[in-house]
């Protein structure tokens, strides 16, 4: 990763593609990476053609240069007065949030460096966040004036209501250990090792069946949302379906013969 | 526990009571007390008997053998191909695990050994666990194409959701310490003093007012799935209604006297 | 604070008011600091004033005497036999739980000793909490006959479902340490630095926008109660319009020249 400012024709957002795994990068180093309209278009963008690409298996989304992802772009943010500008930068942060969750395939944050404001909330939307022990969190919003209320949905659905309200609004940072301590990230590890893990988890997810991943991510953030014998009731139905794939049948046999099972596609 | 498979003769449940408590114990050792469609049917019935047995206090639930629960029994779930056979074992096993919910009396899960796919989400759908350091837990459903939904609901019920989701799609285990660090279970002991830990656990609830104990474990799952103005109002009602029964006036006489109380039936 | 208990003469709830922060202490040292209707009626009184005053920013809410609070009062629950009486009291109290999620400003429990019962709830229906190291907290109705159902709406809202489980049917204490590992409060310092710590956190907030930090707690609660995709909308919303106020106005283009944002009122 470079941590000099892009140029104006290198694309503000980087895809790279290796053994199922893609790769995006927010590439805006010398803005921290920050969520202007036009880097949420190239993202929703991105997004909208992974999902439609059975070769992709696993999202990894990481940030050039020094940060993760500052948040939104205060710039031009403040340059824009109106309210329907306003309400359509946020929309559209919260269209692309949406779209982590919907995309068939997991979604892995590697957390560099710092991520604040919608910078955090990004992290918290993503399934899955492997951090350098050196990155920091914060909801800073509140600094400017400026309550962090979208990245409250996504933090408080990844920790515990008390400490997401503090940061929320002290604006404090918290270190890689305590958002592991609280569930914001998966796993911690010295920067020299971040690729290294996010490699061994995205594989991983690889190694597994397509269709039964797609299943149950699915099915997941859907039973979140309902009564306990409601959520029963559709995750039954989704084994159900589950256990009727040609995978599932492969993979059975396969463990019986102590064999490695052959996926299908999704 | 004996670790051998349990011959043709003997039941595949086994029930001791003892001083308020009754033990199952699930005795396919030979198939690590896999849930099948006749273990959850004779789960069910036992649930059913112990909801109007007012002699029980507490249930706890064990298994024989090495593995506390492997889950479901691939080899059934292998040998019958239609949809409506999958349908059935997975809303029979959804309906039992609802009735751990609604049983008046507590379940604690006694964990020694393995608990994997539908055996983690056992764990995770007793009021309580207690396991031995030696105990692990995996929803590994995902290693043979089958993501498993059922136990997602119950897991990420006890964890945070980046937490759950990792151990969904990748299949990997934890130990006992990051089980409890993580909310899965209860306590955590050396495998020599888990007998005595379910015990005293068992004993302190048995001490209880059983009233009391069946009208707080009814309200406490439905007001978690309300909203908190809807939350209060019914546990108002619920303390209100508990205040008016004679355990409570004996209790706070008791109390007040610095005597021992003596509680009625429920 | 003094530990004799109070003359009759001598209010039951105190306010004292210095820089921003309205600190409430409950009163009543000789009964614990006991939640009666009469003390339940002042703090709703007290509370609704507060939410008119735009002076404060933070409340603070404490105990004298050596209790933090201990519950509800049984001697006048027990001195009651009617069921209307149980009802009336127990909606005052919810009434007033959920007054402290309504109030504009955010409110800190500063508890320096053991939080029992109501009084525990109170801890988990404060939007953040400080306890002193040697603090305890327990749900502890149900030693005499009263499973603490009301107390259970706050508390399995602050930690794990089992874990708040396992608090209610035993009574048993945890120590400050453990519920900060749980998430029942923010920080753990020692008795004597318990001020200290206190003053710090509520100035952080009262350093903030006041209309910033009214719109975002009350977004917060609201969107906790939603799906993702609609707590994402209403949020999205509340974030345009917090942005169309002076103070992210003044926020942002202070921070853009380094300098210290002075904050309308809300």
């Amino acid at each position: 990763m470079s941590t000099i400012a892009n140029p104006a024709d290198e694309p503000m957002l980087l895809r790279r593609d290796e053994a199922g795994v893609a790769t995006l990068t927010l590439n805006r180093p010398g803005q921290f990476n920050s969520l202007s309209s036009a880097m949420l278009e190239a993202l929703i963008a991105e997004v909208d053609r992974i999902a439609r690409d059975e070769s992709v298996r696993v999202v990894v989304l990481g940030g050039a240069g020094k940060a993760f992802c500052a948040g939104h772009d205060l710039k031009e943010m403040r340059g824009n007065h109106t309210l329907a500008f306003q309400q359509g930068l946020f929309r559209l942060c919260g269209k692309f949030m949406m779209k982590l969750t919907e995309l068939p395939q997991p979604v892995i944050a590697r957390v560099h460096g710092i991520a604040t404001a919608a910078g955090c909330q990004l992290v918290s939307m993503c399934d899955l966040a492997v951090a350098a022990d050196a990155a920091r969190f914060a909801v800073s919003g509140i600094n400017v004036g400026l309550f962090c209320s979208t990245p409250s949905v996504g933090l408080s659905r990844n920790m515990g209501r008390k400490q997401a309200f503090e940061m929320l609004v002290t604006g404090d940072f918290i270190d890689a250990h305590e958002a592991w301590r609280r569930g914001l990230v998966n796993r911690v590890v010295p920067v020299e090792a971040l690729d290294e893990e996010v490699a061994r988890l995205a594989a991983s997810i690889v190694a597994k069946s397509p269709v039964a991943i797609h299943m149950g991510k699915q099915v997941f953030y859907r039973q979140l949302e309902m009564g306990l014998d409601a959520a029963y009731q559709m995750a039954a139905e989704t084994m159900a379906c589950n256990m009727m794939t040609e995978d599932a049948a492969e993979g059975i046999d396969a463990f019986v013969a102590k064999r490695k099972p052959e996926w299908k596609g999704r």
